[in-house]
């Protein structure tokens, strides 16, 4: 393990320390995890927060077999240390990525093929808080809901992290953007980001509204966090040949739909989760994004939308900001 | 209209003298139709008798703007005249064809790309069988569910026009097969037919039988016509990644599911209607199955399994068949 030495073999990290509230993370010191075989170490700046880190806290969301038990999906920071056969980055190098867990810490390990560059022009800060959402919308807005220029995409949770992402990567795309979110303030930070349209969907149908916006025909992928009663609201919003990804279901996960629409009308309905797919996968869609979305980055087009920054130590107090709903955009963790 | 001078100005069909049951399908002399501009007008031998004609006969399914009242859905007969613009057909050929509309009568017109040569070794009755299970098979399962060598397929309803002729093709593609029907008699026919393993699922749970048949994985395309609990069960039913096409949902069309199955599995729930499809996406889908499968009707290892044949004016009796559910594969009428 190249430049080991520099590193010191305790460090402290916000574990949880039984299933609750926010108040059960809790810092502790932990050892430093070393890089295996094609792995880097990296010395985080700022880790992301995300929805599943709410659910694992509570105990609803085991972590997979061999990840950490410590939270956190994402980091950024630089390359401290690298395992055998992870050439692609050196010592020293600043750096992003997805982890399979163990993000709220100073030190942290990834597979070098889910690492991305740190972005010309971004800090590590903002850095932090693109991974879980760059890849979440990248694979289900354009990889498997297949968004084309020209076509229609009605964002669920517009004001969301993965709403503003998916709101800003379609309008760079050159689609048309329909957001759904809960207040006049949220739909209006939806519209400063460059979506066409924002219905606040406690006072307006967004199945109404969606047509209206459409001329009828509908929206041709539709990014859904919500399910249950969405789901039918969904198979109607949907143009013919409609794609209807489901990446989260925070409003129920059983849902009475109409099927006979998604035949008549030749939908899809499917859906991914991120954290399980394997390195190979993180590390095909790591590849896409630099090729495809790291140029946008340049003209700061595309961006991270930064709600607050919380120290490493208080993360209980970024989760209950982000329970509480209020956010617009990412919450961070400053590590230091 | 090259060849017009031999054909008679009327006809007798069978037409839906008003809403209801078998009995209101009664035989009517009818003006033969004209081919229009890229049209070929049939001879019409057989027609094929399908489940969208009960429910068009019910008064359900109204047909699409333009078509013909008359039921018929897919025909077989001779080329009897030419449109304007029609040139790959010749007078005398002998074709089968998906119709929009007015099988049930001595004469239809169809657009000359729906239309496809008799099979070698076929006769015309046979011929008349196949259009509607072909093309909805070749559709679903094959271009939407993207079924692949070395895959298993799940055929709910085996014994249907539909599910015979699923299982011959996935078989004839290197797919394995489970079906399921309502008797012994019926998961017989579909093992005769080809298919691995055939659940009869009044006395089995086909979820069951399809993880025990596939080492837990499930199955990688499902095609199902009932929705309704299916839905749920296939969602349980299916592997990682796996496509479920519904094609109709004779067991209701509301289901209740649990959706977080489509993310975690990431599967792919979709469907589609043949009838409103464009001549231009039934001429593609004709081509399709000239180059891939009626190569594999020269040795018949593919061929329509032929319940029961009925003459055109004793159409109420075919309905009457299809609709107690007795039949093992195509229910067809005789025109003469």
């Amino acid at each position: 393990m190249a430049g080991a030495q520099t590193i010191p073999a305790k460090m402290t990290a916000v574990a949880i320390s039984q299933p609750g509230g926010p108040m059960v993370l809790k810092p502790e010191k932990r050892d430093v995890p070393q890089p295996g075989p094609g792995e880097i170490l990296i010395r985080v700046h700022a880790a992301g927060v995300n929805r599943p880190d709410l659910l694992q806290r509570k105990g609803a969301y085991p972590p997979p077999p061999g990840a950490s038990d410590l939270p956190g999906l994402e980091v950024a920071g630089e390359v401290a240390a690298l395992g055998e056969g992870a050439p692609r980055w050196r010592i020293g190098d600043q750096v992003c990525a997805l982890t399979p867990g163990g993000g709220y810490a100073e030190y942290v390990t990834v597979h070098a093929s889910n690492a991305l560059a740190l972005p010309a022009g971004f800090t590590l800060t903002e850095a932090a808080a693109m991974p879980e959402t760059f890849f979440t919308v990248w694979h289900n807005v354009f990889e498997r809901g297949g968004l084309k220029e020209g076509e229609t995409l009605l964002v669920h949770g517009g004001s969301s992290g993965i709403g503003t992402t998916a709101i800003q990567l379609a309008k760079a795309f050159g689609a048309r953007v329909i957001a759904t979110a809960g207040s006049a303030e949220k739909c209006e930070a939806c519209v400063k980001l460059g979506a066409d349209s924002a219905v606040n969907y406690r006072e307006q149908d967004f199945v109404r509204a969606v047509k209206d916006a459409t001329d009828g025909r509908g929206a041709n992928v539709i990014l859904d966090m919500v399910g249950g009663d969405y789901v039918s609201r969904n198979y109607d919003a949907a143009a013919m040949e409609g794609r209807i990804v489901q990446i989260a279901t925070m409003g129920g996960a059983m849902a009475n739909a109409d099927i006979s629409k998604l035949m008549v009308k030749r939908l899809v309905h499917t859906g991914s989760t991120l954290r399980p797919r394997t390195v190979e996968f993180k590390g095909a869609v790591a590849a896409a994004l630099e090729a495809q979305v790291w140029p946008l980055l340049a003209t700061r087009r595309v961006a991270p939308v930064m709600d607050m920054i919380f120290p490493l130590k208080e993360a209980w107090r970024a989760h209950e900001r982000l329970e509480e709903g209020e956010h617009v955009g990412k919450i961070v963790l400053d590590v230091g």
